[in-house]
């Protein structure tokens, strides 16, 4: 069984916003054993919309479509499905009762939102629990087509509960196996060349693929089938042996999820104390859920006055080095340390850009200390022109070098 | 001209990770007035990747393709396109020389990143001066294939230096002119019936979009043709007379620019002391190149301890109502506008989940104050039950509450 996840909308189409509906729907259903063959953005456009669905169906069985379910009048999809499937609109009771368990501690009901209750006559409507516009499955032919809402944490809810289920009792799966390991201290073409002989080993069949992402690689190791579950061990045993300590974690995980694993476990805390990525250590490490446990709080001291006051830098260390140096950073971990009275810390200093930069501190200097009790290691990197991923690699790098103290 | 984005890589496909460069890509096509027909994903499987093209190329005239392009086994686009295009790998030294300089800083030249320097033969070869490898550009009937990496900064780099610009060479374009507003205290369906009327009398050709975005809405009117842009602007006066004081601004910019120009323009300092948004305001505001002419910093008190001895939080008010209650955001905006001598303060202080809630205070439940010198603003919010979203309303709102007393 093949999918496809078609987005509509104009505002994905044209890219004011970004579309991660697709990616985490891709994901789970590759998890739950359904292989993704394409996935399509189109506009508010009803003629494209039949033409895509046309054109997906010659390659797929299942489309899943997002978007276009909303109040307003730029909101058509429900309208294009029916004049695609040849039904027609009919009010349900069952959907309006559902809108008004939905809205009952928001808004109010009115007009526009009662009309979410109108559905196609010809279809399966699944109940949208946590919003107004309801789901509809149109089996068609030996087909699928689901129409799903395209606010994220709506759709999210229905796959889930609704839909991967449905399509699991429909059709059967056979899934990859697959293995991620998180890999530090190697370039994609380092990692590559190291692993020339394991690659060109792998039994038939076997798939290794490379993802880097800002000072870590994914490796992804891959096979279809679950009886194929002992090759696969057996190929990662070998990568354990060829990469020893450089894997940092042997799931896909992210390295705030890697780091706090270590901290939960070996019962410790830590504080971050941050200039230039601006509290992003903080609210990655914070996204994760139960990470009060051993997260206590961040100095974000943007200004030099709260490293001043807050951390206990010394004006003189600020006057002479400035506030991206070796010793600025050792102090703001130190005070960090010591205000939040934590065994762990991490402080970062640098300059995300675009300006701020000099000849000797060019634009993407930033220094780096951690500190785990007594220990200490602080390092200088040069990264990049651009301040979005300058702030990215500086937050993850921060969290791999206390990692690498621990 | 029609323009499709292709997007090659099982990473995109799985949902490993989520695809920005499409979005970007989209948005900075549109505004340079080109026109967007599609966006597509697929595995990097060669029989597919030809047949994409095909099949896009009945729709469009040129298409921009991105991934696939890195130094390992899984990276199959370049000698796929040799195949598609029949033509064969030649080396070429002036990407080599480019390659060489690129890596100097990073790291010395291995063998798979000398293959970067094979480009096909029969193609316009452009040098990618932030990355290994180079972009490829093919003519092919009358249509346009162009070939880039997928790492973001590098595909972002060529898009505005090189690719943008000659398209704008060899096309004519016909833009949209949009204007774009940003919509505080609206519902979209409340936003949409208030509107009604507006929207009904809009002139032939407009289009009205409702974008929600957590606790905002953005509105966008649009219509094709520079010569209509009197018609936009008498239009935009309309909805500025229909939404007065709702509208936040008038341009498509994040409410953290939104809040980052009032102060600045006020000449005003921010600071914020933030519990369960985890120092993602700070974040958000520091995201913001030249943000540290108004934001000062941020405490960062996941734990109540820290609320105490950095916020100068009573401990009596937490035992007595909790780190979830109006006491304690007042405390703590009034604590960081103390500790980081500012004009402004957010303080936030929730249960994002999924843990921690109880009868009284759900999972959900946060509790926001924002201080403008002595006026103080508090108001307890009754969120949903998913902690990334709870974390960037609270993150959203928060922000919004502060322009309300500025």
């Amino acid at each position: 069984m093949k999918t496809a996840i078609v987005t509509i909308g104009d505002e994905i189409l044209i890219g004011q916003i970004v579309d991660t509906n697709s990616s985490w729907m891709a994901q789970k259903m590759t998890l739950a054993g359904f292989e993704i063959e394409e996935k399509v953005a189109i506009g508010d456009d009803a003629q494209q919309i039949k033409n895509t669905i046309d054109d997906v169906f010659q390659r797929v069985d299942v489309i899943l479509m997002t978007g276009g379910l909303g109040p307003t009048k730029d909101d058509i999809t429900k309208k294009t499905l029916c004049d695609y499937f040849g039904t027609s609109l009919v009010f349900d009771d069952t959907v309006l009762e559902n809108i008004n368990n939905v809205i009952t501690n928001i808004t109010s009901l009115n007009e526009l939102t009662r009309n979410q209750a109108y559905v196609p006559m010809d279809c399966t409507v699944i109940q949208n629990k946590v919003g107004t516009a309801p789901i509809t499955w149109f089996d068609y032919k030996d087909k699928v087509l689901v129409s799903l809402p395209g606010v994220p944490y709506e759709m999210k809810y229905v796959m889930e509960c609704e839909i991967i289920p449905r399509l699991k009792a429909k059709y059967e799966t056979v899934s990859y196996v697959n293995k991620v390991l998180i890999v530090g201290g190697y370039t994609e073409s380092a990692l590559a060349i190291h692993l020339t002989d394991f690659e060109n080993d792998l039994p038939e069949g076997f798939g290794l693929a490379y993802l880097p992402s800002l000072g870590l690689m994914k490796l992804r190791l891959f096979v279809k089938g679950e009886h194929r579950r002992p090759e696969l061990d057996a190929q990662v045993k070998k990568l354990e042996d060829l990469l020893g300590e450089a894997i940092l974690a042997e799931k896909d995980i992210s390295i705030e999820k890697i780091l706090g694993e270590h901290l939960f476990e070996k019962g410790l805390t830590l504080a971050t104390a941050e200039s230039c990525t601006g509290g992003n250590i903080a609210h990655l490490i914070t996204s994760v859920a139960g990470s009060s446990r051993y997260f206590k709080g961040s100095i974000v001291s943007y200004a030099n006055e709260v490293k001043v006051n807050m951390l206990n830098v010394s004006q003189q260390s600020l006057d002479q080095f400035g506030a991206v140096s070796e010793t600025i950073v050792i102090e703001m971990a130190k005070g960090v340390q010591k205000a939040l009275n934590v065994d762990c810390a991490i402080a970062v200093s640098g300059i995300a850009g675009p300006d701020g930069g000099t000849d000797e501190k060019p634009v993407g200097t930033v220094w780096i200390c951690t500190m785990y009790k007594n220990k200490c290691l602080s390092r200088k990197y040069q990264l990049g022109k651009y301040r979005e991923s300058n702030i990215m690699r500086a937050t993850n790098i921060g969290m791999l070098q206390l990692l690498e103290i621990l």
